[in-house]
């Protein structure tokens, strides 16, 4: 039933792009607008497609007893170009992922555990809040202000995927004090109190 | 300091558009190609944005041994337009989720419990095949042959997110098996003996 | 040269698709996710691609001494669908257009009177500050914090693009402090003290 | 060895988003910055993705011996979302496609009969001029002006494909002379001479 | 009328970015998550928007009687980055283009020559399956699996484009058989019986 | 309040991917199809971000008495990516931008000085014209052809914004006048007569 040989099937294929398939990241090229150069897919193996970071918990021995893990392109090749990343959230009790933003993607949270109290807040000054417990999901639109705080008494983990291989994350707090744009400018842009920006300055490393 | 009534300061904000910040699917609007209808801005509440079906064991007592419980905008509103969505997947001992496509997205799998072997294979026939332990990612690229399987002896459970609110799911035993497509021309287009192609259809349900 | 009817020459072109050119918003049809449904081509008129309430200063008698105009596809139908959308700002002697973001597009702010100190902070925390005249433009990547403080003793007058018919506008102050979010929760997810945040609460109209 | 009954089977599908497979367009509901509403799944037929009007020549009896016969979404229902469209041309003996654009799409030519000269001038001014026969094809990119003449003593015919379900066609001079633009206008903004344009005008069906 | 050196003239001329008009690939350079990287302008030639690959048939002397030329980004420069490619596909007496799909592309295919049997199958299972002949059109959603089949008696041909400069192919049993994915995997993923894969692995050259 | 050491706070930021905030062009590095190379974020300064080449007149002293001033990315690296820039119109008395299209970009105009006449024209042949005075913007959709004629007794100035970073500029007349295309292929595409052709292509350096 099938008696040509093979070499004659396989002249049928056209060479594949690789263009289509993915683009594993390779950082020691360009970056486009889009994400990073894509390697060779000849140099590509199955490793760059699995990501193993997000099976630890991260560090909360820290101000904000948090731990937010990346995997991002800039952490995990093989997503680049494919419009989807994720990251692992750690909140000790009393732990808080402080109000932030990703320019670049939505985001949606799925707990694993614990509890955990998170809300964002739409261009029409509307608080979404919502307290979710394992096994809720939770999804925050593009770019909008949001935040995710333990509700419990025990360690909360989420598992949180981006809309983007590159979402970006902004954290409101460092964004204003923890460089050194000046206490007055931050002033007239937030209303805060001079006292109260140097005294974030201090904590968060700001100067000025 | 602020001594300015409060009314001429609110005169200041531009009335928001609902489109910049999220579209709740409206499901009974019309659909456009990039999704459901958005729902009037003052008739969307939190609940929209928390989607709690994912937190319990999908029914794996069937053929597979698995099952896929889908947070698609279809199920999850407030995802609609939002690039992202989700699923869970269930594998029972010895489950399988059979060689499948997602033709409008990339999926990036998380394992919550158990281990599952899991692969794609490319366009060109290269097959990147892992065994994922609980706490293990892998991303697999839009619109390539996949599947999972339960690699250990106990129930496995994966949390898989898509980069569209829409991913779509195309099992190719049930493309094949479970409608009316003739036997002989599934011969055709797959090489595939018609004693075999009988023998599926009887099980996933197909005729002609 | 041309002897043949005009009748003939008509008939060989294809109907256009309204799709294809423009989209001007019907604002009583359904939104999708990329923006308002379009007015039927034949009802469409010139003024809808023209508008005029840029050219008059906004009223900057109020906290902020400021005002933003918007020509967003809420404002001005003839944008939607395009891709691109204006503002207008005035900022009286110590005016200040208050942090904020666009969650949905990049801005290219360019002054036609005065100077204006604008800066924005990246996701590395980097502040991007420049002091602007007359005739100067400067671009604020998209989702990213950013402000324009007037920096002169005369009004500034800037006029600003943004990549998006619906850019979005999320002022962080505005976000906190002028809904019901619970004074306990923007303290954690802040830093910032109690009293701050009451007082602010208290001249922007938030309760809780 | 498949035990269990069909219908637990069948309950692991998630019912499919009808968004992510198609969207046949519904040419009676409202139209996004997208293309058309999308008929419901039920409703759809396997005649909506089958077009059969090219297969028949254009009318070439007119003044420009040619005919453009489109496959848009407009015409040609399955195409509408899938960023994909066709159209035939006819090209009797002297015969031509006059300068034109597609403002949404990139064009893919390729000749099924006879020969043509084709060519498409960049932002930069540079012709790409090329003589085509039966089985060349030729890429004209988005936006560019192009044309496409009858090079051969026999009827030539191409089947061209866009980028877009709702490519659009600007013909430059219908644009100019099948109108009511003043004609001092017109001088203005092309340095035609009036009586070039008048002549034209005369032709084409414009006034003013 | 136009006493001005022409030198003047073009001074008011921005000089264009190639990003704008086109980007011819250049294999030699690093690949984007959107294609290949672009010629300068200055190197680009006509010849590089014209493919002349299409005019002659492919050979058919194989087990699937049936030949696909493709002329995508990796094949024909001119296209990279235009979001459209072509190719073409020959099918013998009793040809057939076996089960495959395109997973970055939408498929438009339109019959010059003979009768074909195309179809492709939706998420919901459901096959949509049409009898082409010269002349006829057919869509083919992105991502769907689909087939062609010669249904007359002499040889068929098709002119196909597609919504992206690199489609991808992935055609099933080569997916399945022409590697070296273990049988007993592939009986899990696929249902399939271990003597029906090892005896398609043996034809395709499959392993394992 | 804070007691423990800001390394550890450093700790739970993760690396942010400069792709996600801004890709400020390296015109060094190869080009994409979406825009240039990024520069690597360290490298880049605010002054990458400010444009100064708008506050000065272009200079009119020409042939159609307008100047246009880009700041395309080509001009102004920092909107490389961001989908957004500008440029500058000056028309003296009797100024006029010829009729031209942006095959990349919608264009949003607005009138800093003086009063313009300004229109675009449809894929149905539909003149949109109107007279724009001091304040007053208008639209332009992507592709279609427009133009801007100084309808006042005094120097007119515009500044406009594209819906791209790199919009391209196609001048009908340059297109047609000042290149090497034959003047009977001028002809047949135009229908304009042999003496017009070689009137313009003398004024604007065309050969042929």
């Amino acid at each position: 039933m099938f008696p040509l040989p093979l070499l004659l099937l396989l002249l049928l294929l056209p060479s594949p792009s690789s263009a289509a398939d993915f683009c594993v990241a390779d950082f020691s090229g360009p970056t486009s607008p889009l994400g990073f150069s894509c390697k060779k897919e000849s140099a590509v193996t199955t490793s760059e497609f699995v990501f193993s970071g997000l099976g630890a918990a991260g560090n909360t021995d820290n101000i904000i007893k948090a731990a937010v893990t990346p995997a991002f392109a800039s952490q995990f090749a093989g997503v680049n170009g494919l419009g989807i990343s994720a990251a692992r959230l750690d909140l000790a009790p009393g732990g808080v992922v402080p109000l932030h933003t990703h320019p670049a993607a939505s985001e949606l949270l799925f707990v694993t555990q614990g509890v955990i109290c998170a809300g964002f807040i739409s261009s029409a000054n509307t608080p979404y809040t919502a307290t979710l417990k394992k096994g809720d999901a939770m999804v925050f639109p593009q770019g909008l202000l949001h935040y995710q705080v333990n509700a419990g008494g025990t360690t909360a983990v989420a598992i949180v995927s981006f809309s983007s291989a590159s979402p970006g994350l902004q954290i409101t707090d460092f964004a204003l004090f923890a460089n050194n744009i000046s206490t007055p400018l931050i002033q007239k842009v937030t209303f805060l109190d001079a006292e109260q920006i140097l005294k974030l300055k201090k904590v968060l490393g700001g100067s000025g």
